[in-house]
Formats: C-alpha cells, structure tokens, sequence
C-alpha cells in the first residue's frame, strides 16, 4: 500500500518552528510535500495575490519532507502546490499549522492558517488546521504532537465531510495533561480593537492596531469554552457562507 | 429625524469609479462618511494589518462627504472607522464597493468588499456588499444604482438579520433593464486556477496566477443563476463558519 501524500502549509512562514512539529508529525504518516510562506503572513485571512506576481523556491530545510518557500499568501501556496509542484497527483490531506496563536471563535476569519484548509477543502481534499493557542515563538508543542497525529489519522481513514474543513485548536501547555478532544461549534466573540497614535521622525502621525478578544458566549459546546477547560477544540467550518435562515427572512418581510 | 450615518468602504480603493457611485446614492439617503484604501485591495480576503503600521489621511475628493484614505485592508479601514473616525457615533449602515468585479458564490471568501460588510456585522451594524459582474474601470453603473438606493433603504428600515451581512451583486449591463432581485443561496462553484510560468530579466522565474471560473451548480436558487439571468442577487451570508450538520458526523464516526 502506498503512502498517503500529505501537503503541509501554515502563516508563520517555513521557518516557524509550528510547521517543523507538524511535518515531522505528518512524516511518520505518510509522503510529506511543504509548500509554505516564505515569511509571516498572519491575519492574512484568505487574501490571494491577483495583482501582483509569484516566487516559489525550492528549500532544503526539512528531513522527511521536500519543501518549497512561496511569496504568496497560504492561500496561493494550496493553489501552487496543486496546480504547479504536485500537478497531476492529488494529496490525501492537507494540514496547516502548527499555528502560533489561537484561531478559535472569529478568529477563523482572519486566520490564514485556516485559509489554507479551506483553500484545499474548495479543492475536495480533506484539510485540517492546526493552532496551539500560545503565541510565543519558543511555545512548548510537546502536548499537541499525539493529537494532531490521531486527527490526521482519523481524517485520512475516516474522511470529512464534503465542504467542511477542520478547526483544530489547542489549549497553551499547563501542568496537567490534555483532557481530550471537543467537537465544537465557533464561539460568539469579537475583538475588541484599540488604535495606538503615534508619531514617525517627520511628525506624520500613524497607527498600531491592538486588541483584546471579548467573549459573549456562555455556552460550553463552543470552542472557547473547550480551550479554556484544557480540551483540544475542533470546530467542522464550511465555506458556503449562506445564511440559510435569513432567506425567508427577507423574503418575507423586505420589499424587494 | 436625523439624517442616518452611513460609513462607505470599498476594495478597490477610494479612486476607483464604483465607490463614487456608492457615495452619490447613500448621500441621498444619510450623513456619509468614507473609509477606503488608498489603493486597490481586491483579492485580500478578510486581511488584517497585524504586523505593520497604518496610516489615515483625511481627503477631499467627494462632494457631500467626509472622507479618510487608509493604507490597510478594507476590513482595517471599518475597524479604524470605528473606533478611531467615528469614535462614539455608531453607523447606522456600512455598504461597500461598488466592487468592480462579481463576487458571487465562492468569490465571497477572496472578497475585501465583502470583508469590510462582515466586520461591519461582527460590529452589529447592518451591513452590505455591493458588486458588479464587469472587471472594467469605466465599467457602465447606471442601471444598479436605484437598486443600490432600494437595497440600503430596506436594510434601514427593515434592518438585516444579526450575524448576517448581504453580498449583493449586479449583472454587467444589457440591453434589456434588470429583471429585479432574488434573493439567493451562494452558488457551489470555484476558481480553476493556472499559474503562468514567466522569466525576469535575471533568468528568475515568477508565476501570474489565473483562473477560470467553473460553476457546478445545477440549481436556480443561486447568485450565478441569477446574474446569468439578469437578475440583481442578494445572498445574505454569515460569519459563523461552523459546520453544524458535521458536529453529529464527526462525534459518531470518528474515535476522538
């Protein structure tokens, strides 16, 4: 039986040490191609590069996998991986991550981790994304590895459903081991964004966007609930946006 | 009555012709305030400036209203609208575009029209995305604009669904008049991409991304079915991604 072929991207760009746990993970599993961000493209949300031109490099920076760096956003790396360095073959799954930062709630909207699994769920191929819920560039991954190892697993021999995508998040390490896996719906929270004034050397006057996450939802089946009681969430999002209930909505009481 | 505050954004700059076009219907309608890049944003998805500075200047270039050019993405410019143009004023409607290109069925998740409509309903605001199925600068508006005016006058009056934003699109003009709207479900459609191999003057390559657009759909129900039949479409869409229907799937057919 030959191995599946697993395409591994991420936003924190090849070099984040997120995406070196992932494909060493993926490298137990099976055949691993990288096509990833040749730096930082974080809140990239599913932003594609239409007006501009494409670099794709090929690098030598992982054992078990070969690997290239793109210019584009996480979502042009799905779309190059597929349509140029994998070309005729058509990989069993295609992980994102390990994202250095949360990804939970609203956050899947900006999130270019995410945008990536979409981008090969469009595509049919079962994709997850994969988020550790600690920032810090030296942050412990060591809790998540046989996590994402069993979910990935699950995904390739169990599939997932047509026009779903999977939202993996974990809860920062703590002192006691993980309690398990959730299957969540996405929280109802916001971030609540802050604009920091300044001032450049010729006294034109800029801006830092800031922001804390502010958490409306006092249900516990939703992923914000899962992280913060120590559980891995994982949160099936689709990409048909429409708001179902709303037709009738507006059917019935616009005047169109 | 006072007059209802409408923020107006756009994707393709504030430049461009069909966000002139917005302006002049919602300044008959409300007080109009106008955040827009300073440069064309299509394709960026729901971006966000997390790691670089933003800029906002103040422009004088609509005649009846006030107006704010920024450096960021179309959902940055909402964001600094909000919380730093407007401050304590809460818009009573956000509309962008008019996009000057579809952004029906899966064009939704690329769009930063509609971008800067869901991070307006994260907000509570109703909100809505305007677009029109011809590419062109000089792009012929004429026959959407009492449809603009209708759409926003209902969504005043009426109000929109919570969760909810309306990605409205228009048929490029023919010779016949628009047939009127429907309201639809996002087409099941996608992006053929091909990536266009090139070579710069220093032998290095580059690739321009392309695509064909592919409609899969065979239902009349649709955004595309619409457009290709003349008819305005509104499909309102949500920002809870989640999956519901693959909750029950995942927690009985996989071992988590």
């Amino acid at each position: 039986m030959s191995k599946p072929l697993i395409l591994v991207s991420n936003d924190d760009g090849i070099t984040a040490p997120g995406i070196h746990h992932l494909v060493k993970v993926m490298a137990q599993i099976g055949e691993v191609v990288v096509v990833a961000p040749d730096g930082p493209q974080s809140g990239m949300g599913h932003a594609i590069t239409i007006g501009n031109t494409l670099r794709l490099t090929e690098v030598d920076i992982f054992d078990h996998a070969s690997a290239y760096e793109c210019s584009g956003t996480p979502a042009d790396c799905v779309k190059i991986a597929k349509h140029f360095v994998l070309k005729d073959r058509h990989p069993d799954l295609v992980v994102s991550g390990i994202n250095h930062g949360s990804n939970t709630s609203i956050s899947v909207l900006y999130s270019g981790t995410m945008s990536a699994a979409i981008e090969a769920a469009l595509e049919g191929t079962p994709a997850i994304g994969f988020s550790l819920c600690d920032y810090a560039n030296d942050a412990d991954f060591s809790h998540t590895l046989e996590y994402v190892e069993k979910i990935a697993r699950q995904a390739l021999s169990k599939g997932i459903p047509k026009g779903v995508a999977l939202n993996v998040n974990f809860p920062p390490r703590q002192n006691e081991p993980l309690k398990g896996i959730k299957v969540c719906r996405q929280a109802n929270a916001k971030w609540q964004e802050e604009f920091d004034l300044r001032y450049d050397p010729h006294g034109r006057r800029y801006f830092w966007m800031a922001g804390n996450f502010v958490n409306f939802d006092k249900g516990e089946d939703n992923d914000e609930w899962a992280i913060a009681n120590n559980y891995v969430s994982i949160v099936p999002v689709k990409y048909d946006l429409t708001a179902h209930h709303a037709i009738m909505e507006l059917n019935e009481e616009w005047e169109l």
